[in-house]
């Protein structure tokens, strides 16, 4: 049975990256991929708003729940200013898809080696992807003395046991796999652990019932209670701890804005935005997406760092049950980047999307 | 005329650190602080809200606007659970007092050089210190997929203004004050740049609000543009840049929770949040207040750093208008600091909270 993945590049680098990790999923050899792999190609984004009047059009929607098993999603550009009608697709297609975890590993290797750190870090970021202040719910008033708006940040018990779920089952699924490897490369050695993200010293109702929540999700089930470990941690606290002792987080599980803050934070250790992979895990349907965002610095010129998106592919297969591809392609990537000579600017290097992305399709 | 300091040492290490800028203060001599100080003890806190049933009593509102021209707020523990009827005392000390822009230093130096780092960061965040998610309207329901919780964020045109024009003027304040410095010593050396911090890629209507009026306030003052450089930020990617590149900000400005999570990034930039100093600054009074919390695992054996509270101590003096004696201050902690000798554990030393005091007294 054929897999069948929807390409949304939407903006900017997005052009660049997401065929570069067609290229690559195409490259699979058909030993770790025994599925054939067909492609459609979709619209979305704010160029695609700024000719038709919509940045996430149904037709891709449809298409999405029609006909694909997955999707990819590049990047999306801010407008620099308001703009009418306009409302970011990603944020759309998360909520449309019903894709409720956002799920961000970070991990240093060989990205660590090369910038000359040697931090361990190995940490999942579990981003908890339909409500928060994402539900832009947001109003504009008159008052007495002038403007003021007020945006509505919505949890919900529904949520944050989705989110829960998936960090705890998540942080033994992470363990299985750790006890596969020899204790040498094993990066976290203790015991799994969840670390909850919240502000509930202001946020008491809201993020008073994000936390309880996610802790009742742990306290009521004794696998979870006999085997994970759970902290908790302010979200400026977190963001503290995080780049004073990175290596002490294992799976972060956060509400949405924190979660998206938390990410491209983690990303800053592990050397560059351009590697950080993240997947939309819905019930039913996946999107990969780099956490990059569309770069319009230097969109078109062939040097954006295409790993994230490849990466994101990977976690694509992953979830859709090729794992062996997957694996193939994760050492593909550590694999260069292990070797450090091929590389874009923003790890230092001189090389250009395509080179980078063939170095990888040559290792699969 | 005397100057009256309040002093709200609240909980944990706050109880700590405020005796200690209370000694460095009133170890300051006649020829730096000509007026005399008097200090009045004042209760808040969550220990107090234990035993009294309220975290910041009217007694010491009362005291604050009838007798003190400042004061010094130590930190404040969270609960470790939703505890009916608290709140916090310094977000409520902050809305009662007008204290609207939170203004928070961070500055490498001594302490870059002590952790082997090298990067010149001298950046001076200012947050928004009024509403934002900080107006702590929040509502729990009850739907049919269990509970769900609503918070309210505010964004007015009047506090982003006055958050703005801080930030501007402070902009061109710290100009003045560099070039007053030989070049060798400047750590910024380009025009004056202000950062807008904001998320209206989501949130276009708060954000949205913000982000113009911030701007609004620029475009409308000739000294501004004529002197001053403005560049915008998503909060994500500001966390990212921030930790890539420090060394790139001057002043940025934030609305308030944003402000929060930013400014304790930042401040593992420079080594601890025991170094970071704030000031709650409004247009009649200014408390302030070190950026680090209440440090419960620590409180109570005499290793807290006072630094950041000694700090605060003299950002309070400064904006009284005791210049002189702030500087004194300043100059003091940072010859400790490059000293590296007497240093709390914090900073990977072994003294007490006692010696860092007397190291710094010894030097007025
Ligand atoms: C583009 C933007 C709406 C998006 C978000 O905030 O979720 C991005 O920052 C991300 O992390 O995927
Ligand atoms: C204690 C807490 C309410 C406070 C805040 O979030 O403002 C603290 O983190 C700070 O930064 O002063």
């Amino acid at each position: 049975k054929p897999l069948t993945i929807g390409l949304i590049p939407a903006d900017g680098i997005g052009r660049e990256v997401i065929p570069a990790a067609r290229q690559v999923l195409e490259s699979l050899r058909s030993d770790v991929m025994p599925a054939k792999l067909n492609f459609v190609n979709l619209d979305a984004g704010f160029e695609y708003f700024q000719k038709h009047g919509v940045a996430l059009p149904e037709e891709t929607l449809a298409a999405l729940k029609g006909d694909c098993d997955g999707a990819l999603f590049g990047a999306v550009s801010s407008p620099s200013h308001k703009v009418a009608g306009y409302s970011s697709p990603i944020v759309g297609l998360r909520k449309q898809m019903d894709l409720y975890a956002n799920v961000r590993p970070v991990i240093s290797g060989a990205a660590a080696t090369a910038s000359g750190e040697r931090r361990a870090i190995d940490m999942l970021i579990i981003r908890e992807n339909t409500e928060c202040l994402y539900i832009k719910e947001e109003e504009l008033h008159e008052g007495p003395d002038g403007k003021y708006a007020i945006a509505k940040r919505r949890i919900s018990e529904f949520a944050s046991r989705r989110a829960g779920e998936m960090a705890f089952s998540m942080a033994l699924q992470r363990d299985a796999m750790r006890q596969q490897l020899p204790a040498s490369e094993r990066t976290w050695t203790g015991r799994p652990k969840v670390t909850i993200v919240h502000k509930s010293n202001v946020l008491s109702v809201t993020d008073g019932l994000w936390r309880e929540t996610v802790r009742s999700v742990y306290e009521s089930n004794p696998e979870y209670k006999a085997r994970v470990d759970v902290e908790e941690q302010l979200v400026d606290s977190m963001v503290y701890r995080m780049f004073r002792e990175p290596e002490a987080f294992d799976v972060v599980v956060a509400p949405n804005m924190y979660g998206d803050i938390i990410s491209d934070g983690a990303a800053a250790l592990v050397g560059s935005l351009g590697l950080v992979p993240s997947a939309n895990v819905g019930d039913n349907f996946v999107v990969g997406e780099p956490v990059h965002g569309s770069a319009p610095d230097i969109a078109g010129r062939n040097i954006a760092n295409p790993i994230a998106a490849i990466r994101s592919a990977a976690m694509l297969l992953e979830s859709t049950g090729y794992g062996s591809a997957a694996l193939a392609i994760y050492r593909a990537v550590d694999k260069v980047l292990a070797e450090g000579q091929i590389k874009t600017p923003d790890l230092g290097g001189k090389a250009t999307t395509t080179e980078v992305t063939e170095a990888v399709c040559k290792l699969l």
